[in-house]
């Protein structure tokens, strides 16, 4: 299914005119305070995140998974659904594919497919933390951090299958998410399985194109429940210089302990460039994969406010693969995904009206009190407007939720899959 | 020193068009969306804050202190100190005092000093916590719960004493901290531990005046570091329901482990009537006794949502005291404390926004994106010039902060009491 | 398969000697310190655990389960291999079963089969957090405290049809564990979600024969991300007095937030005759659900403490009901259980070893020095030789993991029920 | 005061014979086992652990003090007291200075003192976190990493003249630890206040002499409570990587977020050469400062599995520096010293007796049980025996603490300095 402009105009129609008066009254008062909001939000419009292959039905624990309906049952359908978020929200112009859930059978129509719905093909995701039918080593222990060579080999074989298939669709990089780890201790020799992988690694680099960058994530742990290989962004950092310049490494929001300041992470990775990549989600407890935003928004808004700072300050630190990593137990996943894009797109326009002069002064006098203020007056700013008008110059819904319920696109999913279609992969 | 409401109403005039703009647009909108605007903003201006006596000098931790100018060095001018917030910000109408740090000489004149300042005398605090100069037992290892029938005695003395301190001043509320517990495995019995503090708890609670509550403070830990006698809500609530109905417990946003979901503890409370008071600040790690607002605004709007709703679903629930306890070790206290009630009027702005009956329906329907979708449209809402309005209309400053500075309030401090004058207590 | 006694005596000959010499020197010492070493070995033999009729497969995580060999399939294969647990190490006779993944098709047979493994049926558990097929009613949203009153009553109806099983086999406690939450703030009303799971474990606890308990589960996060009804042992011990005498709190060690101090909450519940029962495991990052024992063996130990202290001095409190509840994702599932009941029994008899009288006088004195010196002498104490003698004495293995080995058991398992066979139930 | 061996011996007496008679059984069963038994005592008697100055006084909270009696208030009483736990347990050979607080003011004098008493010098610690009298800059917002280049060039002055004391003492290592960091959100440019302390660290390193090493702690929060400059050991190590090679990161045992996998941080920074020093405590919640092993001690075992390892397989990391960093709020510090050291003792004793090798198979086979079974092995043994008899060959005392307390020495030390004398330093 596909949703076509004039439909989304439509929608649009009824909300036009209240837009319009918020979007100029908050306009006047913005530029009365020095900001150019044009350029807020032609940087809004410019943003775009990648939607991962997996997040398009619902996910589950390991207590249970309700199915939702109408999920996508194909990469073909996958790619619809995509499409449906950007005609809708128009920041969600790229699709990461996860390998091997996702390997296309006809490359040519579906890179056709995915351009006829403006989606790029962003980072690829290899998968070395579940066997695979007819897999001839197994995962349980380890991948390639894996004492086995055998085991390493096979893991590092298929994470270069994974760049040769990127490469196909357009795709610049690849994330590496590795489960490997111990639940217990004595499990692991901890500097065997880092040389191990750091081993990998670099044989995987080795085969890395040179327009691509190659993405490290880390996580404290889950699957394993006593260490991580990777278990921070010091390690990451660590394997990354390792490999060399194009190895980067990649933040996923959700996979800190408990108070982390995250934000203070990014400034660091960007201060030395070599911060590669985003996971967006929302988290109260652990690695939660909620919806971005609906937790802890404020926390958001200072990690734009370094991404911001970087993206300008930084020139050495790569471009950035944004993507939404969460997962979608009790709501529709396109609602779910929209809300996270909504949320995304607030804090980056609240960390845009950060006064970041008035702040460098207010740093310097050592006026605390000020600073505080000048952040919070930007995260208290209502940008809703900001963001609806990003939307609509470029064709999408002034409320995407609101139009994704007055299109009754699941209702039209279903009709087209069947209720009971299930979502490939996860 | 005092500030004359003439001086108010003329920092004022700069800012009084662009206010009403502002809230006469936001006005519009939110009764258009079916608020009753004047009813919001006269919630507002009732809403009361009581500050604590020794929060007006600067705090410090364990490793420094570093002081700041023209701090208070009596009581009367801590009372002073408390009716500028108050002439700025009309939400700060009272003082907590804290015993023995300030135990009046002059009742008289201090009540009538408090009584022309518009500041009422809301919960009075015991400390057991230190040992004061010739003090014949020690709180070294307990004071309530201590083993020590005569060190419990001392300590429960001094708690009715507290009590009469307060009868004087027109208090109604005692509110009990303890630092009592242990700092390693073995050193106390659990449950003669929890015996003697609830037989202490009980005799204090004998004394108290029939127009009086008790508010029992819970903390897992600090100054004692493996365990605390009161260590979560749990412990408190069965503490209160073992001394008598207005025997209640109080939350401080502070004394909690990682994670914890406090508005849940609210909203449990209150059905069961027995949440007494509130103690705001904010914290990242632990008990950082940070600006209110300054770290997580999002989950404070959260607890303002279920303090709301008690508010009008639970008239067993006594009417709460509400008061912020924060350390102020980089910033002006002044202004520090300017900024916390700025952050609780928000915060209560905004949960006076959320549609109760539209999130009843979702909530009924299993919506879930809709019901977050109606708590972020509240949450979203820019509520400062609501905020400002229920200033403006008691002859507050719309901007208190600019207010305060405009009228060099700590340089006339530091003129009066000269720039090395030191906060008596802490 | 069943293992004969003659064969665990043949594989102990072999180490007898030399754990009789242990056991002489350490007995030795201890009745020189004052121990009766006799009683602690009789107190050590006479305690037993229920294995949980979940536990015997591999478990999985979010991310993937791999399988192990030889997994029991039906229920008497279940009861089998806790025989074989039993055997040898005899303090696993019992088992606990989970309705509906174990209901029995022939009760008498069941029953006998059982009764001739020396096993009895401890607790059984209903499961509200799993759709079963043809199942009227989804729990989706929450099951005992769902806002839908039939969601409630079908719940409700299950627990009452787990209380009949359980009749049937001598069990004489219900555990009651809720999934039910909200992963997003809004979702439920808390006061809502918790007056209707009040009301449904009232009518459960009508229906509780006169000789059962009742235990209440508590859990702070997970399958829910934002919150639990029932979310910490205030809430369970408040609804548990709502219901009445029999009804109780149930502690599991991973279900709490970082840094809880459990010994201190299973003190309080014992000083108030609310421990029902204890779900064993361990954790280093939330409900890990690690074999018991394997990252905070001191915390154990502390917790033991405090279980033995109350079984001495709390009469009030009901007879407790101890269970394993780890999940075994990478080692042999029976070997895994070994460990957990070794480590048990080693907290156990450690605890034992504790000079209350001693302790009592240190503590008196504010010794704290002391204190930690008597905690720590009985915890570094070895203890292997007592609790190899408890399980010699009963006729079983004096070292379980290597008898086990030694006895080919897992190989048998295969060869009686084919390497690929899957637990039922997770 | 100083305690004569013959003291010691008289004490001995009492528990000679039984001690031998421990020693002699477990000694052979540990040969039995194929362990070296003089090895592993011959290397606990060569470890030694520093004494920091500042810890032979009580310490207190931010709450509040309470004094210990007879505390030393020069930095020859400090040595006379390090004299003491030296004599007793023989493991205490080396204190570490705080400077400012322990400027000698005879360099010759304070050198025989120490010789005289088998003291040496370890690290020596500079002081930025807090003012002192007269000083021209404040530390208030900032130190090394300052953005006033005033402040910073003060800080960094500081820094060498601490190593120019040092040197006279024949320290060999400088640690610092900063405190800079931000209580606020916007306080502070994170990219800046990076960049400002490595270039501040690279100046003392300039000055560091070359058979020096440089330690750089790390701790995520506390004094400032939203971020610290060096927050994590992979900010540490970055900036020990950009001073250079004789730049190495000190691990703090406290400053770690809930749940910090830190034997695998220690594994890792070995691997990589760059582990210099260890602060040893123990804690709960956070920077508790706790005796070292009351919490905890199978981390601590774990912990030394990875010092023992990367001892004898990184012989490219330096020698470490291990010192003991806690606070002693209620004990007597004397004796919370000696139960700290115990507990470093075993720690390493029980790492000693893990069989490697086995290890290693075990691992190869992924055979997880057999690990847990190894380490477990190793940690139940009572190490007791072996850690008294490397105390005893050397002089020391067979139980220091029963030793402490038959001399008498805490009362010698309050009749020769007054009850209230107070601790120099904090």
């Amino acid at each position: 299914m596909r949703i076509e402009k004039k439909q989304i105009e439509e929608v649009n129609k009824r909300d036009l005119k209240s837009h319009q008066d918020h979007y100029n009254f908050l306009g006047a008062q913005l530029t009365n305070q020095g900001h150019e909001v044009d350029e807020v939000v032609k940087k809004l419009s410019q943003f775009q995140v990648a939607i991962p292959s997996w997040a398009l039905g619902a996910g589950g624990t390991r207590f249970a998974r309700f199915s939702y309906y109408g999920e996508p049952s194909t990469l073909g359908q996958k790619l619809e659904d995509v499409g449906v978020l950007h005609a809708l929200t128009k920041t969600a112009g790229a699709v990461s594919l996860h390998i091997p859930w996702d390997v296309p059978e006809d490359y040519k129509a579906i890179s056709e497919l995915a351009s006829s719905l403006d989606i790029t093909f962003d980072a690829v995701n290899s998968n070395t933390f579940q066997d695979q039918l007819n897999q001839k080593e197994s995962y349980k222990y380890g991948s390639l951090g894996d004492r086995s060579s055998v085991v390493r080999e096979q893991a590092t074989a298929h994470n270069i299958d994974v760049i040769n298939i990127g490469k196909k669709l357009g795709s610049k990089a690849l994330t590496v998410w590795l489960a490997d780890g111990a639940s217990f201790p004595g499990q692991n020799n901890f500097q065997e399985s880092l040389g191990n992988t750091e081993s990998s690694l670099k044989k995987i680099y080795a085969s890395l194109p040179q327009d691509w960058k190659m993405l490290i994530e880390y996580k404290p742990y889950e699957p394993n429940f006593y260490s991580t290989i990777i278990q921070d962004w010091g390690t990451s950092f660590m394997l990354a210089n390792a490999c060399g310049e194009r190895a980067t490494t990649l933040v996923d929001l959700g996979h800190h302990l408990p108070n982390t300041n995250i934000e203070q992470i990014v400034a660091t990775l960007m201060y030395k460039g070599k911060l590669g990549g985003f996971h967006f989600n929302d988290s109260k407890y652990g690695d939660d994969d909620l919806t971005v935003g609906s937790i802890k928004p404020y926390a958001l808004f200072l990690i734009f406010n370094e991404l911001v700072y970087g993206m300008e300050n930084n020139p050495k630190n790569p471009e950035l693969s944004w993507m939404i990593d969460a997962s979608h137990n009790l709501k529709d996943p396109l609602e779910d995904l929209i809300q996270s894009l909504d949320a995304i797109q607030e804090a980056y326009a609240k960390a845009l009206l950060i006064d970041q002069k008035m702040l460098k002064e207010a740093q310097k006098d050592n006026d605390v009190t000020l600073c505080q203020e000048i952040l919070q007056r930007a995260y208290r700013t209502d940008v809703r407007p900001l963001i609806a008008e990003a939307r609509l110059i470029q064709g999408g819904a002034i409320n995407p939720i609101k139009a994704y319920r007055n299109l009754g696109i699941r209702q039209n999913l279903i009709n087209e899959r069947g209720a009971n279609s299930k979502a490939s992969g996860l």
